[in-house]
């Protein structure tokens, strides 16, 4: 099994949930650019669009999209229990996978780090994000997680919050959303996960210093 | 059951699949506008963020997310067949309606559709649009349909595409994609579905009119 990534993108939250299976995986860079490979092959040869995750399994079938990925993952090791087993729960896991992947990945936080965005289009991201964010500081004021226990869909909200520090969403008007942010950051996959690759952003920002 | 829809948005994708499994429920309309249901109660109360498709259940219990709700209406009603059985291929079916809902909904259609979307933002989704439409054309062009038999999955991207007509998405550039919508035009229950939504559509057109 192979995850191709690339630094603090949203790939981040299959590597937390293969880290919570403790799962025998290789982790290949693809630079967001260039959409190169280490060893300079094109990605796109591998997943068209050159987005990443894809998720590439021993029998050369590759999986690409966060929400299909990460369920694959966690079904493929149960004894992580990184989904509920009640089929009404798993409903809720696909609701949540949805909202953090439209609501929040797309709608919200692409236009605000994309260098491309056109002007208007990251005040109305961020007009129309208030209310997605409002709702999920309710829905965590009396809960640990999005469901009753630590699941993918956590290791996806995570990731994706991870990027409001390069945008203007200011998460400390989200007492609820705040305090679940740094309660995760304490969970070992996620700090494991988290320092391995902030140090490979920073590896990638200096490439590209010293190439430009 | 009760679906709470708004004619010919992304709810008629569930509208479809509950016809497919000739499924009973009942059916609400939700003004996109107001946020009311027709006995003037605000859907908020139903839905917070007031965005169709609500799925309640007999318990009254609430689903929302396309993609949540279409894997649980294939689950409720196995009999029909819209989602395929294998692992690996529901796999494939939640990547497909990851796909579907952020980049097709989400990133090129929400932005299109919106009159309030800044200048420039209409442009960018429907350049960046251009290469979601081409991988759906090449997959689509010795195919049926997405996976190997009709799937919720068709019906989120047959609702999704019927909206090019009110956009400048010109499908034609995609031969294989609009065969694909003229073949699935002639299935009975979208052909059923997308007559009535028409119709409510325009009726509601109509009262808009009048109250303006």
């Amino acid at each position: 099994m192979q995850l191709y990534f690339s630094p603090l993108a949203c790939s981040m939250a299959t590597r937390i949930s293969l880290y919570e299976a403790e799962a025998q995986a290789r982790y290949v860079e693809v630079d967001p650019d260039t959409k190169h490979l280490p060893n300079g092959d094109d990605y796109r040869a591998i997943s068209p669009l050159g987005l990443v995750p894809a998720l590439q399994l021993d029998d050369g079938s590759v999986l690409t999209e966060s929400a299909a990925i990460l369920q694959y993952v966690a079904d493929r090791f149960p004894g992580a229990g990184l989904v509920p087993t009640s089929p009404l729960e798993r409903t809720r896991l696909q609701q949540w996978l949805s909202f953090i992947g439209t609501e929040l990945h797309k709608a919200l936080f692409v236009p605000l780090l994309g260098d491309k965005t056109p002007p208007g289009a990251r005040e109305y991201a961020l007009e129309k994000g208030g209310s997605k964010l409002a709702l999920l500081d309710t829905h965590l004021a009396d809960r640990q997680f999005l469901l009753g226990r630590f699941s993918v869909a956590d290791a996806y909200l995570f990731t994706v919050l991870t990027w409001s520090m390069a945008t203007p969403v200011d998460l400390k008007q989200y007492p609820a959303l705040s305090a679940y942010q740094v309660r995760l950051r304490g969970r070992p996959s996620i700090a494991r996960a988290l320092a391995e690759e902030s140090l490979l952003y920073a590896q990638a920002q200096a490439r590209r210093r010293k190439s430009a």
